[in-house]
């Protein structure tokens, strides 16, 4: 959208629509919707969207441990005495870190790969976060790599290269389970999915 | 979302998923993913959107003729000499001016009335911008009020106050017609709709 399409609108208000409009999953008509909320918003609220804006692109990093984003190196994950050092668990992206620590389940450590191998995209292991998950294994520390990318055939590939990249050495390679989504039907589970559940069936306790 | 939902994530980080997470129509997931795009930004591209935020807040006033949102007043449709200042439409928001300017049908002023008439929620007459209305009209200059309220129940009240309001005046006040919106098809438009549109049809040229 340009700004020929707002000839109306004033200049600064065009700007923000445009600007809202670069967002993704937010189109022309959000972005005009957007922009009036803003607007209307007491000042003090439009100038706490802006600042957190401008706080999270100055303060933001790379964990140098884990890659996840941060505000200090080491991040809270690996700063944290209590959790488990001698578990790692490899995940695509931050927002992958944050649905695991939902779950209350794992008290590891993570690594963020930032992507996953994707030779037709030109992303190869030194496009990712590989090296470095690699150097952090180096000093026999880990025990257990728990491989959490999405299970597409990108992410099954990159933890395939993992797997076979640690071959021969002492640390247990894992992914996450496959089988039926939790509260899924049968009936609408799609082939590859159900014949997976069913090679992991487990013993009913 | 609070920021205990976001153990894992640094602190300006979760500030920033928070405060898109009070956008309208921006749920917990999409403000993760809008924030996580917007660390990936050029720092550029991230500064200018605070910025025009920022810039909107500060810049953006009622214009002193038409109530539009405007940088300056009177805002470009008011000051630019050639529209037509014998016609003025009226509209509920903003945004109705840019929908009826991207027609390019419409040459006259318009006036922006930030609301209906709703009593029950308590909107009176002067809680939208009726009185600014009336009073442009005082000088006998406009000869034509197209009411452009929304076709719903509180938008044609409305549009019935002000015409009642201008009964025995000089101004005729018209009101867009009800139809057949264009693409659409008969089978699956509404009774109102189709009654009106029978009401009003039109000779065939």
């Amino acid at each position: 959208m340009t700004l020929e399409h707002l000839p109306s609108a004033a200049p600064s208000l065009a700007r923000l629509i445009q600007e809202l409009n670069k967002l993704p999953g937010i189109g022309p008509k959000s972005a005009q919707r957007l922009a009036y909320f803003i607007i209307r918003l007491p000042d003090e609220e439009a100038y706490d969207l802006a600042n957190a804006i401008n706080a999270v692109k100055q303060s933001i990093m790379f964990c140098g441990q884990c890659q996840n984003l941060t505000d200090a190196s080491p991040c809270s994950v690996c700063a944290n005495n209590q959790r488990n050092r001698e578990q790692i668990c490899v995940v695509e992206e931050p927002l992958d870190v944050l649905a695991l620590e939902r779950t209350h389940c794992y008290r590891g450590l993570y690594h963020v790969l930032h992507g996953v191998l994707s030779p037709l995209n030109g992303v190869g292991p030194d496009q990712i976060k590989l090296r470095e998950l690699f150097a952090r294994l180096s000093d026999g520390e880990v025990r257990e790599l728990v491989i959490a990318t999405n299970p597409t055939l990108e992410g099954e590939a990159t933890a395939m290269y993992i797997s076979r990249h640690l071959a021969g050495s002492d640390v247990r390679v894992t992914h996450l389970a496959r089988g039926l989504p939790v509260g899924g039907s049968l009936e609408y589970t799609d082939e590859v999915t159900l014949s997976r559940a069913f090679q992991g069936r487990q013993q009913v306790d």
